[in-house]
């Protein structure tokens, strides 16, 4: 089965003085395709937040950087569940070149918080289903 | 008399291939030298917002790129109060090296607005008196 | 006819504690489109800065705040050249909401120059054709 | 011994719309932290670039965030050097409030590498002497 997918362009706001990404950069990329495999999934991250009162918070993240993307590149930006746990999940996602080349490979460990204390709270049974599909 | 003066320092993050300051940060800079500014002026956003329910956005910004800036400069921003109105004002701002050039000259136009729905409301009196002091 | 378009999704890396796009990075979104303009007329900057050793740069930006967008908000930015002169053009962007409400407008004066020592440098002819077009 | 620091302010350029510090910033702390590390060492990166060639760059980076920041907060950033290789070195560094809470801390793996090819390079003996200090 393949893995979730977001394409993303590279522009002068996300290149530094040696020509490649910035590397605080490729989070935000990440983070994109987070929110667009959300979506893809049917998460709505905004009703969550006013309905339930949780959402999904980065608590940790460990990214190699591997080779450097240029202007212009066109990124292959992956997320891949690779545990679910009852109140916070992990994720794989990697930053590929159009050849297949991974630019950077990044886990990503996210957890369910109540927003108004920022405490963890249990993922809503319904959206472990989802999020594991 | 002197204006009001805020040290920002360039950094790998700001600047672009080129090895110059990407063009939209500099409207990073001149924001974080109005944040000083309003501190100093004892202008506290949070309270303002809290309380009031009032704040302050830019509605209209005007920028002259003169003079690249690079890493590792020092840059002087500045904050000149030139027109106080009812609801909105307008700032000069600039971006300035050491020896004094120019790096970035901008006009900024400031409105007083009610954050519930964004509408233009009076800058409270006590506040016109000190911005325009 | 139609203007060059380009669309941008908003994302959480974009939005400030309002709630909605903070103002610098607009000029991210319209650099983005500008960039996919240049693409869509076959101008190759890379080419360009390293075959005949010259580039655009912004040199001034007005930029009109109207209206907030917010998280996943797609908007589709505009690319209008208005103006072409010998070494410098303007170009208008409007940065739109679904529905046409314009949430920012933008006036760009770009400045082609050369690299070396980024004095203004003549557009050449046959650039001068295809961004007028 | 106290670790080397740096101190932060926390703008609106920084929080996203939960009000706390986007995630990715965290990266651009650290690196300006590490910016004025080298700097304090008098390591000058330009010059190790033009005069020989290389240096360093990010390889890994393991983050943990702990607790949010809010605008206008103050944050100390630590960099302090736990293992030193012939061709990289690895780094703590955290980001504290004022009171001495941590809101995120991180691992950094820096390699030095050959800037025409970006291969791998020794760090140059007096630069292990300094960095270590």
């Amino acid at each position: 089965m393949n893995p979730f997918q977001f394409q993303v362009r590279v522009y002068y706001e996300d290149v530094d003085l040696g020509g490649v990404v910035y590397y605080a950069n490729y989070l935000r990329y990440f983070e994109r395709a987070r929110s667009e495999w959300l979506r893809s999934l049917g998460v709505n991250q905004e009703q969550l937040a006013a309905v339930e009162g949780i959402g999904f918070v980065v608590v940790r993240a460990e990214i190699d950087y591997k080779l450097g993307a240029r202007l212009d590149d066109q990124l292959a930006i992956s997320v891949v569940p690779v545990e679910m746990k009852r109140a916070y999940f992990w994720l794989e996602q990697e930053a590929r070149h159009a050849d297949g080349r991974i630019c950077a490979a990044a886990r990503i460990k996210a957890a369910c918080v109540r927003h108004s204390d920022m405490r963890p709270q249990p993922i809503p049974e319904q959206l472990i289903a989802r999020l594991a599909a």
